[in-house]
């Protein structure tokens, strides 16, 4: 009986991953305004139909394509921040250090972020949807701010709305400078490591 | 005699001037893409050739426009920081206030700096035109850093490189989400002022 209902929904799941596939690749060759709907299609092998079943537009494709990609990369984060013992808490660059450190890392992610936000400067209705996307990363990382500092005995020197604000936009700028840097991946995350570790050094007091 | 050497130099000033101020003016209404050599040429009134006496691209005309505006108001910022009296550093939040207050704030900037960054993803030339002008932007706030912390009893909890590069980069961020928001300039100005705040109060020990 299940079947019914579940195969559909898996089915739908499948076409929209394929399409996310397919359209981080033609990205990656003729960037956002370049890439069309067409030439997503194509490389995923669906219709016309098939994608506008699943995204309103190209926009609103890459925007998804982006949340989808920062929260698989917070939720990661927020296990690790899970398993965080008492006792290492007093070492706060090692934490970042480890907490930073199995994530998956930028891709072309520095790209498409730059050109999202390229669009939603001139087009009112992108800007809607971007600023949708930043409050939900920056709320994601305010709960895991949270999180650790109901659990352990750190002093923020900033509120945490203010502090997760910080720490989502330095990232951003550090993997972009990056990217421009024509860093590797690996490279990318050290320095994504470095950073992060400064800052929170600098705004956390322990005990 | 003076006249023959200086006349020439003060007229390319005015042709560079006014070409900037063409290159704004259609930047604004067309976006960097869309505009063209020949409308900057033609809004300024001046042929192609006015143009690439001056300028190698367009490119680099707008790279020198942001450059020319970010170093104005940087420029303003160190006379204020010279003019801090020894009793008011104590008083970090008002100090940041005064400083950042009588600047000109954010017009075009935001769009012209994020078409430009999204330029420098793609092009490896855009890219090292833009290195060289964010590693300027961040040499010149150090400077003003170590006057400040040379001059009076501050300590910071970053190095002044560090410290420089996150306020640049703080400062950009917030014109840039100010402006996807549609703020006017003088909010802007105003999130401006009460982000850098606090990010300075909470960097800063003093005495």
């Amino acid at each position: 009986m299940t079947d019914i209902t579940v195969a559909p929904s898996r089915r739908r799941e499948t076409t929209r991953a394929k399409l996310f596939e397919a359209a981080a690749q033609v990205f990656a060759e003729v960037g956002m305004d370049a890439a069309s709907v067409e030439m997503i299609c194509d490389r995923a092998g669906f219709t016309r139909g098939a994608f506008y079943s699943n995204f309103e537009s190209k926009d609103q494709l890459f925007l998804e394509l982006i949340t989808h990609m920062t929260e698989a990369k917070l939720d990661e984060v927020a296990v690790r921040v899970r398993a965080i013992e008492p006792g290492e808490i007093a070492d706060p660059a090692a934490l970042v250090h480890q907490i930073i450190g199995v994530s998956e890392g930028a891709g072309m992610e520095p790209q498409l972020v730059s050109e999202l936000r390229t669009q939603a400067l001139r087009d009112p209705r992108m800007a809607e949807a971007y600023l949708a996307w930043h409050d939900g990363i920056i709320g994601r990382v305010e709960q895991i701010i949270d999180e650790v500092t109901a659990l352990h005995p750190v002093r923020l020197r900033l509120t945490a709305p203010q502090a997760a604000r910080l720490l989502v936009d330095i990232a951003d700028d550090t993997c972009v400078r990056a990217a421009i840097e024509g860093c590797s991946r690996a490279q990318t995350e050290e320095l994504l490591k470095e950073r992060l570790q400064q800052i929170v050094v600098a705004l956390v007091d322990i005990g």
